[in-house]
């Protein structure tokens, strides 16, 4: 059918089974065809096409919630409710995100991005429908490795205790971003091989409320037979005595299995798991036979052949560099053990993984205990690396303060896609990093100006045994500079003068310093001669410099591709005003106060005005003489 | 015996189990008496004596590491490792810490404070011990309310996974802090009723692998028999589920039980739990009677009678009066539901939540879920009031950001211990909100300077419904202000003159207020004219009135309880420099980049330079011309 043509879910309702094999095909075929083009999160979704249109036809969106956790598998929801259309414009500027939004249908009432958080929302919007004395169903649709997330757990726990009407899909593809990994997915792993018995689990309910209660030594009461049968039987026991009634598991690609469990769940009081077993990628065979989690997320891609269309000769992608110099530093520090929080493919740890299996733990999606067990490797001497995106440490920001800083423990972070992200967008945006890591005692946070600085700065903080180090890089590739051989090691809280001046100075680090350097260029020609430091140490400052710089009365602009507020401008303002350079004129550049949407990083940094003729006008407009004279 | 005379855990060793027992009832009496003049964590200390005792005897501290969870129960561990005679400065300003502390003792291997860290340490310590291929036993003691939060959840997933070596104790009191809550809860319930079968699934299973596989319709293997026929003797198949041996339940005040089950747990390969049933409050009637958790920690006490010393006529606390006004509020307002991270004493939310029993939630120790919780609930037009202690707040920085903030949900955060706490320590101190909240968009962050402020601003904050908001207010309590009858709503962002000057200004707000009225009383009679500025909205400042001060060149000096590193007066500074007041004299008072330990807030505050004093010198040194005027 024309998937363009579909304004909202209704017109499921009257589709027969064969309608609707078709249009699970067509939609199949459209994500593969416009994500060839645009990129996006193709493995999830080819993975939830029949599950999706199971639930928009058995359930009534929007009055009964569907919510998407992580949310990267929204997109057939998109298709569903409207927005095929705008397909082409998928994590672009301006155009269709790539995660729920509810500024773009009323179908989204939940948005996404970061991991486990769903059954927590629907917790609260079950408790809003009972206070509120509505009627409706709340569908959380989670993955297996989402569940392993702690507050997931949390909600578990609370939605099992108060017993709340709430169906949870458990989207179980055995494999989120990179191979599952806990004692949870051994769990799933047995249901899956056990067959599905919840219709005998009924017969049995029946026959065992006649069983009178037995004595005897070993007090086997009727509730404990009960329970030793069900178990037998039935073997979602994990989540029965988590308070949920167990359903599964469920052919996640099967109409007939869908439609059957999911009206069976319709009518059952509580709080239900559906465990619904799909396939990643089902449909292209790239994708489907992907078992490194490749085809999680992709850029654009070759239809026929499945290769992906990626820039040749690319200089090394930073998570590589920082990794592999881990990697090549552990063949001689046996303390060195890393730690991901389910990104060793992102984190690029598989060569680590493969030289070291032994000093390499792969935690799942649990930042908390990631950076804890960090710590505890840290309290015996280890030296820890535990490697995460910026966006995800904001889930430990307690076990970074509370464990590792106040312990002060030799704990390396290396943080990972700091700073913009690009087409993720707001959820993903590396930037407040440095506003919550600034005010932490005992933490030193620095960002390299390019990858040869930035496997300096690696050999750094293996050899610093002081305390925390936390080493921030971007996404993406470096910059193809030339590569020193031997390591070397920089003094804690030295910057770095990368071109003399004497009428006003810059202050930046990593990503902007070539916008820094560039405007220098250009208003050297216009008369205005500015110094470019590299302070590629946010904490500590390098307080000899800063004071020399604020001696000489020189205007200065900070420049961060980060928030502002609290960020490390504020830094270079604060060490202004405690040490009495109170008439230093100061300005920064930096990300305001809201929310960053997706788009490239060029574009983004364009519309906040963090562009090289942006800072030429602001160094123009502080160094009002020079102007003149220019 | 002596108990000052102890120097290290090895004389256990020795004891026959009388004497055992007469040390633990030795303990006990020292407990009752030195924190009935002290106060401290009473109940949770007396519960774990023969716990206590018994691990020391059975392990090696410190080769073996004893990691207790939470730490306000590691009393008796401290007297057993040589500190009972510093018990008389417990919790006192540089006195012996309530919680573990590595600089007091080689045996505290563990730092801790918030909940729910232990069994990720550990499980940090047991890769290390395993990659240094060393022999020791891990022994992490975590409540029950404690295993509920999402880092324990996913610590037990990794570790069921990974099958580390590790001795897990489960201090089940059937109460943590407050009733426990959850689904787990329920599960913990069924085993404490079960009586003890881990003898019995020894010879189970020996008979067991006899049992071939059996076909069938069913496909009933003998794997799945054994199973079923495990969970009926054994019951601790929850625990088991994650990959865990369960052992249990174990009568923690029976040393010859525990023995047993320790001894058996060593042997134990893998990861173990052993499930011990402790009493709270054990030996001192008041707090094992007590079902409220009034005895969980307290102030001073008599000793004979069981009464709390407590201040007369002290003005309310805060957490009650702003839990009251939210409750007084509720009455017209459907809309509002209350949501607790297991602290609905602690917050005073007993009044709400017996009169409205259907919208008050404790989600037990869960302050991620609990955020998220309240986003749902935003989500469905209602108005959740989530109360949180400023330093618990740090663990759901994430959801604050990514499900609250982001979505620019109607959710009223009560940020309650905020500033320093005093006895609690550095693990406890509400200093850091304001640096991790400022730069979340969206956020309006306040603080009132009295308790009749404070209501209106309950009040305001119910009744804004453009985003988040939040206030924070101190422990302890208010300071006996007259309250208006109607409440009223504070314009958002505005800021209240206190005191006119023309020589400089102090801007400040909440518990700071009364210093810096002092301060400027004093200098007025020293000829300098000092203008007092209740800055009561963090965010957003009142830029109209800043600019008005700016304009005047007035110096200006901020005071703020809490960390100074991208706190309120870099807000000041940043707006300064933002909006081309580069001139302008700004000091800072606050705290250092530095942990605060415990104390009185007094004495802390002393420490750090905020007094009167200070304050008047700081401004005497900031208009220099008035100096000598004056």
């Amino acid at each position: 059918m024309d998937l363009l043509s579909i304004k909202d879910p209704s017109f499921l309702k009257s589709l027969s089974q064969q309608e609707l094999e078709e249009l699970s095909g067509d939609i199949r075929k459209f994500l593969i065809e416009t994500l060839s083009k645009t990129g996006g999160h193709i493995g999830p979704n080819l993975g939830v096409v029949e599950l999706t249109i199971a639930l928009h036809k058995c359930f009534d969106s929007p009055k009964d919630k569907i919510l998407w956790d992580v949310g990267h598998q929204s997109y057939v929801h998109k298709i569903l409710t409207g927005r095929a259309g705008q397909f082409g414009t998928l994590r672009q500027y301006k155009g269709l995100c790539g995660f729920p939004k509810m500024v773009e249908s009323e179908h989204d009432v939940w948005e996404t991005g970061h991991s486990s958080t769903s059954l927590s929302a629907a917790m609260g919007m079950a408790i809003a429908r009972d206070v509120k004395k509505e009627d409706s169903f709340i569908i959380p649709v989670i993955g297996d490795g989402a569940l392993t997330g702690g507050m997931a757990l949390e909600a578990l726990n609370h939605i099992g205790h108060e017993q709340k009407d709430m169906i949870v899909v458990l989207n179980d593809n055995e494999m989120s971003i990179a191979p599952n990994v806990g004692a949870l997915h051994n769990v799933l792993g047995r249901l899956r091989t056990a067959g599905k018995y919840q219709w005998v689990k009924d017969e049995l309910e029946y026959i065992l409320k006649k069983i009178p209660a037995v004595g005897g030594k070993l007090t086997v009461t009727a509730e404990r037979v009960k329970d030793s049968l069900k178990y037998l039987f039935v073997s979602g026991m994990f989540f029965e005595e988590m308070g949920f009634t167990y359903l599964g598991p469920i052919d996640g690609h099967d109409y007939n299995d869908l439609f059957d469990n999911i009206q069976y769940a319709k009518k059952t009081e509580g709080p239900v798991i559906l465990h619904v077993i799909t396939k990643k990628g089902k449909g292209f065979q790239p994708a489907e036979t992907d078992t490194k989690g490749t085809w999680h997320g992709t850029g654009p891609y070759k239809m026929d052949s499945g290769d992906l269309i990626k820039p040749v000769n690319a200089p090394p992608a930073w998570s590589s560099l920082v990794s592999e110099t881990v990697r090549r530093l552990a063949r001689e520090d046996e303390r060195i053990v890393a730690i991901t929080p389910a990104m060793p493919v992102g984190s690029k740890l598989e060569g680590f993984a493969s030289e070291f299996p032994d000093r390499m733990f792969d935690v799942g999606i649990a930042e908390q205990h990631a950076a804890t067990v960090s710590a505890g490797l840290a309290t015996q001497g280890m030296k820890p690396f535990l490697a995460i995106y910026s966006t995800f440490l904001q889930r430990a920001y307690d076990q970074v303060l509370h464990d590792i800083c106040r312990q002060n423990l030799n704990v390396f972070i290396g943080i990972d896609r700091a700073g913009l992200v690009g087409a993720d967008g707001e959820t993903h945006q590396g930037v407040f990093d440095i506003s919550f890591m600034r005010h932490l005692p005992n933490m030193v946070l620095m960002m390299p100006k390019d990858e040869n600085e930035g496997q300096h700065m690696v050999n750094t903080a293996i050899n610093y045994d002081d305390g925390p180090i936390a080493l921030r890089f971007p996404r993406g590739n470096g910059l193809g500079v030339k590569m020193d051989k031997d390591l070397k090691t920089i003094p804690i809280g030295e910057w770095e003068v990368l071109r003399e001046g004497s009428d006003s100075a810059i202050l930046t680090f990593g990503t902007t310093i070539p916008m820094a350097l560039e405007a220098a260029e250009q208003l050297e020609k216009q008369g205005i001669s500015v110094k470019v430091v590299n302070a590629r140490f946010i904490k500590p400052l390098d307080e000899k410099m800063l004071s020399g710089i604020m001696g000489e009365n020189m205007p200065i602009l900070t420049i961060e591709e980060a928030v502002l507020q609290g960020g490390f401008g504020s830094a270079v303002l604060e060490f202004a005003h405690d040490h009495g350079f109170n008439d230093v004129t100061i300005e920064r550049i930096g990300i305001p106060d809201k929310f960053i949407e997706h788009g490239s990083v060029k574009e983004l940094l364009k519309e906040i005005g963090m562009t090289t003729e942006n800072v030429v006008d602001r160094i123009h407009s502080m160094t009002p003489k020079k102007q003149k004279r220019a």
